[in-house]
């Protein structure tokens, strides 16, 4: 087999068979493909994409790369969600302990945030002294313990993944559907979980700009599951403002924390995903059988405060102090130098926002990495005071700045304001949710 | 400036800029645009194409990559001639002393061959002791005293073609018109041609299957020869079966030292693809007016015998033994242990000939390579007998092979056999000539 064929086949539109692929994959490894075979080959994908035998073939190469993490001693359903990256989203911090805390299994496994999204593993150690990289023993024993635990990925998890990625983030095939679907989908099953739900975000904030792209990918996503016989549901939500208000990494486990203490009435969109995600996670875990029942049990963890006590444990369990985990106390974590409002050049309706300029004006405060080496100020972030559709006076406050250093102020406030769009007439409706894919109940 | 940037452009069906395209062939040179970028640029330029501006400026990038060739030193039009590789083309060996007969000025490069295309330098070697790794000073003194010589292309010469195309050959981007275009034209351009004669070959022996391939490919490099103020001619001829009867270096130029002493007639494909590209070379070489004219003096070195006088003093002043080159002694070159004549199974029609497997023919005797590292036996190959159209009898070959190893005789016939269809049908009439481009006469 040769490698030069295989590209030649993919650029005649060939489909290639499930040992090419695994050639492909191997030989990349091994250093037999070079990246230069591997680059024309990702570009080839790129133009003419895979069918949905190529891109399940390519997931199960990718996941076997690596260690594959065995959960089967854990009781129940091992439960996994996976957001596709966007601002503000703040969802694991409520709906990891929250399902836990109405019987379901979540052993998780994080990325950290890089560019204008952030990550949950940096959210996780905005709180003093919690660990995320834990040995997979440990991880187990917590899991088995309090029913979730939200660690790192292994650095022995999908090689192929890290060195696929690594080349598509240089050569500008990263936008390939089938190449994001068997990144995500090698991951999610390396990681060991039964079932999966997948938030697909679109929107001016998201990885996939359109609901079209979006669905695309999570049709895709869930047909891999389907083909390697784990239950993937997957939903497409909006992210053309940020998801909660909070965008930084302290401020987005306060806003979890205001959530899981009842502080965010139902139909505030955090709110709302939360449910809705947390819904699909119950129903997977056949811990609920119809998405009435599971909201009804979120609720309940909700008002009760088993999910914030959930995530105390959680956050306990690995090393934290979980005493910041109140609402008495949480605002210890995001104290900094000084708190700026950014008022509109004009009043109006709040018309657009352009939601990857608000996750860089966050960056640039020291919320988020421009590169892997760049560290994080855990404080810092922004939060916002409107949504899309809200009227805006002058005398009302867009956001309010959280900064630790005045010239960062002033550039975040800058780059803040160049996200948004005043306009006098009201617009449309988002809805918060497009679709519900692989969910036939 | 980032690469990924400027792949991410051309994926986006971006025009690449004069200093995006600088860019990307210096840093490509020096390393700074490592193979797997230019890969996947490469191969996004296989799927987008490029405008004639692109690959104008790659052309002219790639042309002052290395050495360009002074030849403004010798007198008259500096014209350059260039086959895009067939089997049984031995025009060169034919049409460059011809045009120094007539009064041109012919400084040629060539190359070797690869794969089932023959190469002119092999050809040439295959006349005992001619050199064709020549000094560019003895290549001008020889062009200055008798307007002719055909020369290896200098390794100095176009640095980034040779490393664009090793790269290209194990990435399956080989075929993609702009790159075709920026490879052939920059050479051409740096061995210092003033004027170009193109023969674009289509058919299923050349590397452009079809007419409006090579028409595309011919009408971007008379843009591109438009654009840099040279003058350009191109000529889209047939390659559905072998351009001469002779496939094998010694017995191509036996065919060529055939027709330059008038045992070939006119209309015989070989005769008329070499007036075509000669009277294209004479009226860029502003030596005739007319085609009519042109022919004519072609015609005239042709029988009285100064083309093939030419020849053989270009044979002499490149070292090689000239006496060789008359009727009386050319099949001395090209004896063998055995001539074996082929037979079709069948009587009827040649109605089809798989020109690219009669070249393989001739190559698995040792007339051509299949690696950079073969030696070449320079006696050996075949000679058809038939073209398309012709009635087969049982009686009569198809063709006599020249073989010194009688095994690989066998496989040669196989080989040969199964490139020939023979019907009961008479063929459709293929046209020797397509059409002709850039030719405002």
């Amino acid at each position: 087999m040769r490698t030069v064929d295989l590209i030649e086949k993919k650029v005649q539109h060939g489909e290639l068979t499930t040992e090419e692929i695994a050639f492909l994959i191997k030989g990349f490894l091994d250093g037999t493909v070079p990246d230069y075979q591997m680059a024309a080959m990702q570009m080839a994908i790129v133009f003419n994409g895979m069918t949905d035998r190529e891109a399940t073939d390519l997931t199960m190469q990718m996941m076997h790369s690596g260690e594959v993490v065995d959960l089967s001693g854990l009781k129940g359903v091992k439960v996994d969600k996976h957001s596709t990256g966007g601002v503000g989203d703040t969802t694991t911090l409520v709906i990891a302990p929250l399902v836990a805390a109405c019987g379901g299994t979540v052993a998780k496994m994080s990325g950290r945030g890089l560019g204008h999204t952030g990550g949950t593993l940096d959210k996780l150690e905005s709180i003093p002294g919690t660990q995320t990289e834990i040995p997979l023993d440990r991880f187990r024993r917590i899991v088995d313990n309090i029913g979730v635990a939200v660690i790192g990925q292994s650095g022995d998890l999908d090689p192929a993944d890290k060195k696929m990625y690594a080349l598509r983030d240089v050569t500008a095939t990263v936008r390939s559907i089938p190449l994001i679907a068997a990144s995500i989908m090698s991951k999610k099953l390396a990681a060991g979980a039964d079932a999966i739900v997948l938030d697909v975000k679109v929107g001016n904030g998201a990885f996939m700009r359109t609901r079209a792209e979006g669905e695309t990918l999570a049709k895709l996503m869930v047909e891999i599951g389907d083909r390697v016989g784990r239950r993937v549901i997957a939903v497409i939500t909006d992210m053309n403002q940020p998801l909660g208000m909070a965008v930084g990494n302290a401020l987005e486990v306060k806003e979890a924390v205001e959530l899981l203490s009842g502080k965010i009435p139902a139909g505030d969109p955090l709110y709302e995903i939360c449910m809705l995600l947390g819904t699909k996670m119950l129903r997977l875990s056949d811990l609920a059988d119809s998405d009435e029942t599971a909201r009804n049990m979120l609720t309940e963890a909700l008002e009760n405060g088993s999910g914030l006590k959930k995530l105390r444990q959680m956050i306990a369990a690995q090393g934290g102090d979980a005493s910041f985990l109140c609402m008495e106390r949480i605002d210890e974590l995001v104290r900094v130098r000084e708190m700026t409002p950014v008022y509109a050049a004009e009043e109006g309706y709040l018309y657009a926002i352009d939601t990857e300029r608000v996750g860089t004006a966050a960056q640039m405060l020291g919320a988020g990495r421009a590169t892997k080496a760049d560290t994080i100020d855990p404080a810092v972030g922004l939060v916002m005071k409107k949504r899309i559709g809200d009227y805006v006076r002058k005398d009302e406050p867009l956001c309010m700045i959280y900064s630790n250093d005045p010239a960062k102020t002033e550039d975040s406030a800058a780059m803040f304001l160049s996200a948004i769009t005043i306009s006098q007439n009201k617009p449309e409706h988002h809805p918060m949710v497009y679709c519900v894919i692989g969910d036939e109940n």
